[in-house]
């Protein structure tokens, strides 16, 4: 197989109005939990929502984006150390997972699972799009989906199949593979690794609007400035943090 | 595209001598690194290990199984705000980047990557087997690799073309599809409902054997007792917390 279907996939955040098959969603979702899981514990659950009154109340979590009302499916990939405990302690077992070295387990099955998912449903004709917002809002989405201790979203994706506008959406631009590829151990780059390895990003027509259109000097000005400020981050650093402490997984003092 | 690849797929432990083609694995991780990321940020490296040397270094890091120094290719991929905060210093923007939830941003950009290249080198015919070491001890594979301040190495993957063994290895086992999905809601499990979803586990004979070899009542006190005891999940919490501070993510206090 060659890697062309790969490296031509692209984001698709605008949907026709088709539904997609209950069945063909489970067969997908089956699919993706064949990928690897830590020691086979599968510590991952899927929420599968498509109805319209729950996809109202995901929506504000996301910040309105259109795509979580639009899309016929929003899937939101947690990491659930749930479900595993209950079998232990109904199997005479004490389990002892809480703590950030199994959260982050749950964290890495539970992101490889949704990725799996994703490329299977691409492969299935569908369009996807990652939401970055579920660990900004975590415990408003657990509300939502009646969370219970020891589940923590992770990853939202919404699926559907693509509106014809999605054809007009261009292809990700990405950094050459040298940039991010390091041969035997990690080459630090220098001042003139870093301008070539940026160069054709910044040199975009797309990327020079952005940052004209928001009165900046560079675009990374755009990412530190308006996208991801300092002060967002911490403040989401904050929330996501004490959302995972309140859900049973202690971080070390 | 039907689902049969990825619902056979296996981990592959034993390779063959054949060693990967320089150009396969640099057409692999450019394909894979077109998979969906964080606000188009790429927050991930990936360091490609296939001198003995390196790969004997790396090998007491993840308690010398034997995949890291018998696969032609070790790869660890790594959260990564090294690159782009460097970008962002030299384009005289301010990054406020040094907190958890960009190190979670640039965690879960890593594991998407590193699925993504999973599934095209499984699709090339090659094995691959996750590693799951890689949390354990970062601080000393980031000395190996020479990772600087702002990488933290997340999950490491051995890559070759199977050996004939390999061919005799079992599917892993998983759960039924409904244990993990939900629909529109997260439904809790009732106790009849674990004892339904665990049950084929526990019935077969290579958990039962693991049982008894381990001298234990039950398959969950594998987990809980030998596998993964509470001291030391505790134990690497501890570290890689402290690792990902030193390197330069701050928690919240």
């Amino acid at each position: 197989m060659d890697t062309n279907f790969f490296n031509t996939r692209k984001t698709v955040r605008s949907y026709s109005g088709k539904p997609i098959d209950p069945k063909l969603m489970s067969q997908m979702i089956e699919a993706a939990a064949c990928a690897p899981t830590t020691g086979g514990m599968q510590l991952y659950s899927v929420v599968v929502t498509t109805d319209e009154n729950v996809k109202q109340q995901l929506a504000p979590c996301h910040f309105n984006q259109p795509m979580v009302t639009e899309a016929p499916a929003v899937l939101t990939f947690c990491a659930d150390f749930n479900r595993f405990c209950k079998w232990c302690h109904q199997s005479n077992a004490t389990p002892g997972f809480n703590n950030f070295e199994s959260f982050v387990s749950a964290l890495l099955d539970a992101t490889v699972f949704a990725q799996q998912f994703n490329t299977i449903a691409e492969l299935n004709g569908l369009g996807c799009c990652y939401i970055g917002t579920t660990t900004y809002n975590a415990k408003a989405i657990a509300e939502v989906l009646s969370l219970p201790q020891m589940v923590i979203p992770v990853v939202t994706i919404t699926v559907g199949y693509p509106s014809d506008e999605s054809d007009n959406q261009p292809k990700a631009e990405r950094l050459p593979v040298g940039a991010i590829m390091h041969a035997e151990k990690y080459t630090d780059y220098a001042t003139d690794d870093i301008s070539e390895i940026y160069r054709e990003k910044e040199a975009m027509e797309v990327n020079k609007q952005f940052v004209k259109e928001n009165g900046k000097e560079t675009l990374a000005q755009v990412f530190t400035d308006i996208r991801y400020p300092k002060e967002t981050s911490e403040t989401f650093s904050r929330l996501y943090y004490d959302f995972i402490a309140s859900q049973g997984f202690e971080f070390p003092k």
